[in-house]
């Protein structure tokens, strides 16, 4: 079992990452509150792996709530769920959730959490390879709104994350590569050793050899870490995780959250994100294939239906939190593992950016 | 204008208190951050007192929520409807609410800066004196659940308080003695001699006498203010100012939240609170009447309707999160200016204290 430290301003907390640390009960006991325990998955992870945290958790007081699986569950109503179960079996302020499962039911129990009696313990089992490399670390939980994602939300850290790689041996294809999308991330903006070594080690990556993907999961989650130890609240540093987010979520919006997994509108957005950065001549010419190329090797798409309406991306575009009232905000690129915020894009470069990706995929069909 | 600061420990604000202060465009300019604002009131508020905040905010890029006045309102839709308007507008991570209205408005728009885009900048203009003692001060954000008042919710502390105490003289003398109940409370629990000098000045303050009101005022911002300062999450003594409330909540939640207003709810609940005490021993006999007498001069009650179901009461009562799960936690006197938390009650001591405050409605029709 690897320990990695999360060092806040105010308060520090543990991610645990080893083979089988969902059965280890001392380490959940080490970690909860005196009060009731509500275990908060989805209907494809629950018969899963709810048993053996169950089995950890022999002897606790603690109940079950869980969701349909899928990124159209992060509603206010899935959440309101989750809360009415809490006061149903009179959880308190000493009460802990903890969260079974993706990205999904990590950001929505962790608003729960944040919300319930003002805020109440949580933990996170996340059982995807994106929830252990970024959902579970840095504490950011939210919900979506119709108009975008993670519009509503709140700030609030665990008390410890439990990383079992033993659940990634369920994952699908799909979903894992999903999850590499932001490994590939933490390369592209800050890690140009860590990148190399993924174009280095893709086919032992994509066959998920224990060696390698230990390591991935490790470097990822000491990337992460450290940045969010810089910049809890996202003033500052914290703004490069973005990268590829903003035309990521405004693809998600724009194709109703039902197209693409998270991580693959990350792909998109990454690969969109790093051609504008070239057009503007801000890294070298390259830099985009390089990162294109990772990503195809990944199983990942690289370019946006050719379908996709370029006015409602830009609308998207604009309600991004990385937004700002002057202009619009993005992380560029200036060259692998190097990267910046920048709002002077002109709309125009915006615009050639996101054509180029919906011709990609024209060409490539 | 007064300026009391609330000494947070990772930050602090101001809260300045005066006549005409909401048209004093300097001190909101002074506080807002660069991006749009909205303006939260009620349809009680808004046509007395919106234009004269808008005439201060003349130039700012503003726009306004109002809800339905009262209780009943401080429900997840209403909040979820102010994230609506948000992002309607367009409003992003630099935007500002500013609730202009009582506890209701304070709370529920408290909540909805705390929860859009994890957290926006707030700043509140409480306009009735429950608002202006208590709720503006301290960063509790929420609404109600069926179940219960404020059980989600958030700390979300303002940038900025501005009382206006021009703002009570429309207020109605229901309202006005509602939100003396809380006052009442922190002579109650730690300020012995103000409650000395409210028994000497009742008929004063009940005519609202300016000097009187605006003593009364600062030093109840002051009495907060201290507490809040010393423990902002309620960790430890900020669980003193619940006194009167656990009752106070259960009343609340069992006559439907439209049967008394929340300072009402509250005063009964003192001196159900003050009777549990005297009767266990822990302060001298008489203490409970001379806050019933207090109360009754300020024209508050202090007996529970004859017919309240006490099941109903010791349900709610279970269920309040100043409960934890070894016992029922209340706030009790040791004298006049001096509370503690007390988690001995026997339920039979509770039950007691609740009947006779049944017993004393009974007696006085």
């Amino acid at each position: 079992m690897k320990t990695i430290n999360v060092e806040l301003e105010h308060n520090a907390y543990p991610v645990y990452l080893g083979h089988g640390l969902l059965s280890d009960s001392s380490l959940w006991r080490k970690h909860l509150a005196t009060g009731k325990t509500l275990i908060v998955s989805n209907d494809v992870v629950a018969p899963l792996y709810l048993d053996v945290l169950r089995g950890a958790l022999n002897g606790i007081d603690q109940e079950i709530h869980i969701i349909p699986d899928g990124e159209p569950m992060k509603t206010v109503e899935t959440w309101y769920g989750i809360v009415d179960s809490l006061i149903a079996m009179q959880a308190r302020r000493d009460a802990n959730i903890i969260a079974l499962g993706g990205g999904v039911v990590g950001d929505i129990s962790g608003f729960a959490a944040a919300s319930y009696m003002r805020g109440i313990r949580f933990l996170q089992a996340p059982t995807t390879l994106l929830a252990q490399v970024d959902a579970s670390v840095g504490g950011k939980t939210g919900i979506n709104h119709k108009q975008g994602k993670n519009l509503v939300g709140a700030f609030h850290q665990p008390a410890a994350v439990v990383v079992d790689t033993a659940t990634l041996a369920t994952l699908s294809a799909r979903e894992f590569n999903a999850g590499l999308a932001e490994v590939v991330k933490y390369g592209a903006i800050r890690d140009p050793r860590f990148f190399s070594w993924m174009e280095d080690n893709a086919a032992k990556i994509s066959d998920r050899e224990e060696a390698s993907l230990n390591y991935l999961i490790y470097r990822s989650i000491m990337n992460k870490a450290e940045i969010v130890a810089e910049d809890e609240k996202e003033a500052g540093v914290r703004a490069l995780l973005n990268f590829g987010h903003s035309f990521g979520h405004a693809l998600e919006a724009e194709t109703g959250y039902s197209e693409f997994l998270h991580g693959e509108a990350v792909a998109i957005g990454m690969v969109t994100a790093s051609r504008l950065s070239e057009a503007r001549g801000l890294c070298e010419p390259g830099t985009t294939g390089r990162i294109s190329e990772l990503l195809t090797r990944f199983g990942l798409p690289v370019s946006m239906p050719a379908q996709t309406e370029m006015s409602g991306l830009l609308s998207a575009l604009q309600l991004d939190k990385k937004a700002v009232a002057t202009g619009l905000r993005l992380v560029l690129l200036e060259a692998i593992g190097q990267s910046i915020v920048d709002s002077n894009s002109k709309q125009n470069d915006v615009v050639n950016a996101i054509e180029q990706s919906l011709g990609s995929k024209q060409a490539s069909t």
